[in-house]
């Protein structure tokens, strides 16, 4: 079995997992390693990351019938796959990529120059208007430790997911949020990035512990552009 | 008249002049211009960048029949003109973009990991062969100051151009080569990048003041290619 660890810009994708509306990032890997080894090689990722969004530490997992060394596999790849995606490392690993995850850690970018560079535009979100950070680091520390995410996450009411997450780490420094927890919801990570920079903004009056506890999704901010978020790193036991 | 300082992502450009090939920068703007006042507004800017090259200070000149104030122009600019050009500055300046420029910087950024973000592919060179620093080091110092710069210009032996350039500045630091000098001509600085990676690399072993006095353009290196470059900022007398 094996682990590779990806990163790609995920502009032109529908996402991670194959749809039948656009390209997504599984099907550009199936299809390569289907070119390199003759055969149909399901794989599957840590986190189905959504449309549009990046990542500089996606975890993968797949198995070949006929091993190859994983030097030889990453110098594969990387000459098959579309240049927006790229395999980092490669090991041989007994895992599975999303029940043994122990810990994963999302960045979010924003932009705070009155007019972006050209060069930022696809990787991240254009903030622009004035941000009381005061506010911003006093919502952070209720956020952290084990909660009830649903005013947080796009799930259905009715959906089954557990609600229940725990965030060890939320930071923001030189314009990137840094989010490690356990486990994130659906929309999760941007729902805080949007409420949290709403309240930087005057736009959520409501205190962050009450918004938490509420369960309700309409009394938090906007869902942040999906252009600014990077799944950054998983972890799994030793 | 105005001046304004410009930004682009140069990915999907035929360069900065318009051509009957592809779209270019000077089309896009004058078309928002023409958007903006239902005039044609010709423009133009202090270096005709080429097919693929980034700006992060380009200036332009422009007059309009009747004005406008700065403020509005921007604004109405940074409405109209496609995401990947941007207007960061606008003044009422008297001078000539080209003939007043006292310095010009242009910055060429690499990337030397071994697998390449994906995030960094259409903004760096990928030079991931090992370089000896202190050969580049070395060299960099015999290109300050006048010289006739053919051997890393384009042009043709039979062109008009004044090959003598002064450079007082180049550095480099976080693979980035920052070039500060009084004119450029044609892929100068491509050129030599492209010359100064290979010398690094010993793919070029006649020292640099040699390849320099010889005036012959096949003696340097590769022009590296136009993603990694940005012109970053040109100078007018106060």
């Amino acid at each position: 079995m094996y682990k590779a660890v990806i990163s790609y810009d995920g502009t032109r994708y529908f996402g991670w997992q194959k749809t039948k509306t656009g390209p997504s990032i599984q099907e550009q890997i199936e299809t390569a390693l289907t070119r390199i080894t003759g055969k149909q090689v399901p794989i599957e990722a840590a986190s189905r990351t959504d449309r549009g969004v990046h990542a500089t530490g996606q975890v993968i997992q797949f198995s070949l019938e006929a091993p190859l060394s994983t030097e030889k596999l990453k110098g594969a790849l990387n000459a098959v796959l579309p240049d927006d995606i790229r395999v980092f490392e490669i090991s041989r690993k007994e895992f599975h990529p999303t029940l043994d995850a122990i810990k994963k850690e999302y960045r979010y970018k924003i932009n705070r120059d009155a007019v972006q560079d050209p060069h930022e535009r696809l990787y991240s979100w254009h903030v622009y208007q004035p941000l009381d950070f005061k506010k911003i680091d006093a919502a952070i520390p209720h956020l952290l430790g084990t909660h009830d995410f649903t005013s947080f996450s796009n799930r259905d009411a009715e959906g089954e997911e557990n609600p229940i997450c725990t965030l060890e780490r939320i930071h923001f420094e030189k314009n990137i949020f840094q989010f490690v927890g356990d486990r994130f919801l659906h929309k999760m990570v941007r729902n805080l990035v949007g409420t949290l920079i709403y309240i930087g903004s005057g736009r959520v009056a409501l205190p962050i512990e009450e918004i938490l506890k509420r369960k309700d999704r309409k009394l938090a901010g906007i869902t942040a552009p999906s252009k600014g978020l990077y799944l950054h790193q998983v972890s799994y036991p030793l």
